[in-house]
């Protein structure tokens, strides 16, 4: 088996650096186009032996050493009555969007068992599928935070700026937080349930930390991020050791410090902070994932070769998982992601 | 007259801080979509009448410190024949967009004078309307940089990750160099033109600085600031004196290490940095403007007047003129803006 992750997140000693990519299960690959035009967004992710396909698809073509199963961060709040559609082209949406604490009374806490289980089906029908390969590797499970979440269910779907969350923010704060109180619970129920099925990591993606400020970001997204991280913590994985834990958030440079304290193993890190420059104030209790600019990869392979060479020696001064600084574009070629991960996997050889 | 917001921009003593709101003649003011149901929005930017109407507006409704002239910063590339529109609801489209170097021949350089006259017999009507008021207030002229300018003409218009842009930069940066010193030469032009009409500082957005870590900002970004603001420099204003020139980069954070650099008087700060660690940064040689995080004008007056205060304390380390961190909501009440302007004037008092 192929373990380089799952070593590297816990900070033990490898012979070379993992490299994954976020969103490398998708549509700049013609095979999960070729799923996908026989099915919908929303019927991909409750099909489990079509989430094992797309899921493995970046393994086989295109050589990453994790796998993530192929899911919607938002599928919880539809468990919670939320109502989620995708309509083609203008991304997700919600029928029953929550604006303020009298309509919390409007969601469900969920069976997450029963509502969710064809995610957890999907997790183990991954892992099933991975222990056929020729080379196995981890499976990465994944949600969003309580924040991330919020922010789509309150604007009812993706937003430029989202004024009606911000709205909220400022209005009744503590009505907000009872909305994101709820959305942890379900969170927790719900990677538990990821953890129980297979998944060997949990990775936590903030998209809309950004919006934030240092003060807010501690008042609003951190203490469901502490609370999912710390009520995880305790749960040892199918192998018997706690899962590493993993937190991503876009446009977080100026939250930096109070990153460093989460309990969590690993910080993702977006492409426009220098990994020497987080290491720096993150200290080295931080295993670092990230961050080559994923629009590299639409240029041409010497340089992205040089650019991961130069990523490589960034990330050189403790643990580190290379990924992309953001999800990957749909228009990459898919001949640049391997040649990415290719690079990564020559350069990145430590001496025994 | 109130020259407080240009004296205070030139770091010179005031009885207190000025204040203005980034995108303040807008959708917020019923007086202002009054206007806009009789026009649309191209229409409204080539009437100066209009354009001196809704200008003044915020001045005489808010009670701002100065004024901005209202126009889009897409203005130039329409008149270098990109063929803007504005679908309602969509925002701006280009019908030609350029999205290689072979294409960038298809852009006209324009006679600035002929073809962007409209602006600046709008620039002279507004300051003849300012004239007027019981108490003048400076007008401020203002243009998109040329990175930020050439992100929407690339994309063909507004996009989340401005993929095309960004694989353009990559695949050829000397190609996309050569686009964006053009947009400069036509910068240098159009914003000279606004001087030579009235305009009495000048305001650069660089909305789309983030997408950019430091490196590819001084390789993209910057160049152009710093010409136009070298060539700007130069230029006195009808006062006689040169005119203030100010930087506004969202998202920008990682990049204030080389904005301490930029030729130009005043840099606007966006609502995530606390100023007083962005004064720690950029030094005492920069005038700082900003940053009240513009969603907070949608929550209770009383928490607007106690954020404003801590604004105050925040800035209060030199010179600084208040500002949001970011446009202005639409969704905002005017009264919320009000209060906000009112706190700054009421608050912000100098012992003489």
């Amino acid at each position: 088996m192929n373990d380089l992750f799952l070593r590297e997140a816990r900070g033990e000693a490898t012979e070379r650096r993992p490299v994954w990519m976020m969103r490398q299960a998708g549509r700049y690959l013609a095979e999960y186009r070729a799923v996908r035009a026989k099915v919908d967004f929303l019927t991909l992710c409750r099909t489990p032996e079509l989430v094992a396909e797309v899921s493995l698809q970046p393994v086989r073509l295109v050589g990453v050493d994790a796998a993530i199963f192929f899911a919607d961060i938002l599928l919880p709040l539809d468990a919670m009555g939320a109502g989620l559609r995708f309509v083609k082209g203008d991304g997700p949406s919600f029928e029953h969007p929550v604006r303020r604490r009298e309509e919390i009374g409007n969601l469900r806490t969920p069976d997450v068992g029963a509502s969710l289980g064809y995610v957890f089906e999907a997790v183990a029908a991954v892992r099933r599928e991975i222990a056929d390969l020729p080379e196995p590797v981890p499976l990465i499970g994944f949600g969003g935070t309580p924040w991330t979440l919020a922010a789509y269910l309150v604007e009812g779907g993706g937003s430029q700026g989202f004024p009606r969350l911000l709205e909220w923010s400022y209005r009744d704060p503590e009505g907000l937080s009872r909305l994101l109180d709820l959305i942890t619970e379900v969170s927790i129920e719900y990677l538990e349930g990821q953890i129980e099925a297979g998944a060997q990591a949990i990775q936590l993606f903030d998209t809309w930390a950004g919006l934030l400020d240092l003060e807010r970001w501690r008042r609003f997204s951190m203490p469901g991020v502490v609370r999912i991280f710390e009520a995880l913590a305790g749960r040892p994985g199918k192998g018997g050791r706690g899962v590493p834990l993993i937190f991503f958030a876009k446009g977080a440079g100026h939250l930096l410090e109070a990153l460093r304290d989460l309990p969590c193993q690993v910080l993702s890190v977006d492409w426009r902070q220098p990994l020497s420059e987080v290491r720096k104030i993150v200290g080295p209790g931080k295993v670092l994932q990230g961050n080559l600019d994923p629009a590299a990869l639409l240029g041409p392979i010497p340089e992205i070769e040089r650019l991961t060479a130069r990523l490589l020696e960034e990330g050189a001064g403790g643990s580190h998982i290379v990924n992309l600084g953001h999800g990957i574009f749909k228009t990459t070629p898919p001949d640049h992601a391997r040649a990415f991960v290719a690079a990564v996997q020559r350069l990145s050889a430590r001496p025994a």
